[in-house]
């Protein structure tokens, strides 16, 4: 157990927090942890609709570490069991349900990423399918007894989508009283979540008072913007970093986004506090500092995060010399273009459209104004050995770029 | 298998029948079922909720009857698993939910009391317990998904209590698709109901097309109203005329039926067509026909069809001595009081409010003016035993009257 007392702890654990029921309740919660000798058990659920946990679940991720580190208990759940229903948690529409197969195979991947992260000794791994494959349809009435129609329409996502007539499958509405039923079986003290979960944080608690347990404390974090556009970051909206990307595909990622977006992600990913946040905002603004180099800071902080300090450096340094020492624009079109072992590269300049011709290829070659990731070409008859999951960028011409990524 | 061709059995069965969906979809079962000589599958489902079938199913049950004479299986659906859910179908609120005791308890008295109408042979009793408790949470949760929460909300009992702003418990979306359910358990050909059942039935037809059955046609015969008020006759609303009711009883509610109630009975319960119930209605506004007659007539019917000509005629005699050679009017005020072995007559006349004093009963039963049942008293000093369940009549000088009901 920690050497921290509850005030202390309390403290650390609703830092960065959107919203505690209640801290008094948590407050309590940690003084008996503390006279039992008795750890809290601290409940976050994960969908593994899709395979890759993202810096969205990251922002939980590090308040869970939070709760480790104070020597509590941590149950991370995989909602293999639910992912078969769908969460339309924040969503539009009503997702599609994913097959057994499809949801294990998903599943299989998290524990390795969510351990980059936390301590594996220190956290249990669940898997609520354990008992709810095991429910009867009794039981699943009883609980839907529990709860009535308008009350779960309350809830923000159905709400939107009632009102703009865009049908709400009735299978969804049971989707949080499993979440809630999750918690009772777990005797979770406490349940984090990204804000939208809020309401099915506390279905849970209302579950549990009924089951007559002690009701979980609930806790939301901040939800992380997707890399571009204004909705969160969710796998359901393909604009995620994930844990499992490289580290060069990480940092690029991270240089695209804009400065506005890298600032919040500064507030919610690493430990800056709000003063030097606004401090740097102040920099970049006056022009003090340039905002690439903020980027390339938090780059390179997140790659250390997930890989190590030589991975972030050398994609960093990777980074450096092939988007920018030749000042590539950032709108570049891009191709892919199947592997082969030769190929003529006047050839491939007409194929990717950077040229209308081969000849007009062999003249720009002979009039060295063709670079391949920064390097001249200066053969015309060369012959390229294009591999797969390769990128790179050709310039043809002062203006003309392209970046072809082998598949 | 019946000597009728497939267009005479049609008609028989949609006469009087509200909604038929569709009778080209029946006829095409009938034809078949003829050309394969194989009985089409005929179901009705009924609430156990509580224990008494009444004068309102025996409106489905003469349907059924018409099937059954005409050569095809009656499944006779106890929805035993369901009554633990509560039928929200025309209530304007949710039915608590009975216990498993409760429901078997109330189920046992059923098949007695259909075999006033069905022959036991030909007709299959099912309980839906014995699939439902069987199903998993899982097989809940797909047939939920089946249905949108707009859709069930356009049930016109969900859309009313939704109106007002009556809670609807979450469960109660599910009943619907359990019954549905039931139909692709049983693979109905034919579902029997009362016309607030109609949205319920083709549930059915939706979840036999999604499980590659031939959808089943969904019957709706009238609701027969209560003994009193504007509601339906129903459990629900202590309105019925129960089939278990005595003689007696079930003569002596007909008989306090409006007269108009009257011809709705005649409508619904009787062979009559609608051609005699017009003659039957101006015979009684011209006044050739006394209503107390045309009500005597349907009563002595009901008491035969689910008793015999000799309880029948004993109850209307048993009727016309208590309650008609003395004219008493049908608005006499009602006491309960205590069984007890001996009380004084003019004791009990004060007790009930029929006299002021004990004096003034002397007084008038020595002026013979006190009569109990249509029997004068004679002894001021008399004492009379109570029974317990006992009901009398008493009149106490010209136009007081009291019905006493000994508990």
């Amino acid at each position: 157990m920690s050497f921290l007392n509850p005030k202390e702890q309390l403290q650390k654990i609703v830092a960065g927090t959107v919203d505690v029921v209640s801290p008094d309740i948590l407050h309590q919660k940690l003084i008996q942890s503390e006279q039992t000798k008795t750890a809290l058990r601290i409940k976050a659920g994960f969908d593994p609709s899709r395979p890759d946990l993202h810096l969205g679940h990251f922002v939980l991720l590090n308040k869970l570490k939070v709760f480790q580190k104070l020597g509590h208990h941590i149950l991370f759940v995989i909602g293999d069991f639910t992912a078969q229903i769908g969460d339309p948690s924040g969503c539009q529409k009503t997702r599609p349900i994913l097959t057994e197969t499809e949801v294990k195979e998903n599943a299989k991947t998290y524990a390795t990423q969510v351990f980059k992260v936390l301590d594996p000794k220190k956290t249990e791994i669940c898997f609520n399918s354990k008992w709810m494959q095991a429910m009867s349809a009794t039981k699943m009435i009883q609980l839907a007894s529990q709860y009535t129609v308008a009350r779960l329409l309350e809830r923000d996502d159905f709400a939107k989508r009632w009102q703009q007539k865009n049908p709400i499958s009735l299978h969804e509405f049971l989707y949080p009283l499993i979440q809630g039923y999750d918690s009772v079986v777990l005797k979770a003290d406490v349940e984090l979540g990204a804000t939208d979960q809020l309401f099915n944080l506390l279905v849970g608690r209302d579950l549990q008072k009924r089951a007559g347990q002690d009701p979980q404390c609930a806790i939301t974090v901040p939800l992380l913007e997707g890399i571009n556009g204004p909705q969160k970051m969710s796998k359901s909206y393909h604009n995620t970093i994930a844990l499992e990307d490289s580290p060069a595909n990480m940092f690029g990622k991270i240089m695209k986004l804009s400065d506005d977006r890298m600032l919040h992600y500064y507030a919610l990913l690493s430990d800056k506090t709000p003063k030097e946040i606004q401090q740097l905002k102040q920099e970049i603004s006056s022009g003090s500092k340039h905002p690439k180099t903020a980027k390339m800071n938090l780059a390179s902080l997140i790659v250390n995060q997930f890989y190590n300090e030589k991975e972030s450096q050398k994609a960093a340094h990777e980074f450096e010399r092939v988007f920018s020492a030749h000042e590539i624009p950032s709108d570049i079109p891009e191709y892919s273009y199947p592997a082969t072992k030769n190929i003529w590269v006047c050839h491939l300049l007409r194929e990717i459209k950077l040229v209308p011709s081969t000849s007009e290829a062999k003249r720009l070659i002979q009039s060295h104004a063709v670079l391949i990731n920064g390097e001249k070409i200066t053969d015309p008859n060369l012959k390229l050995q294009l591999k797969k999951a390769n990128t790179f960028i050709i310039k043809a011409g002062k203006r003309r770029f392209a970046k072809v990524r082998i598949t």
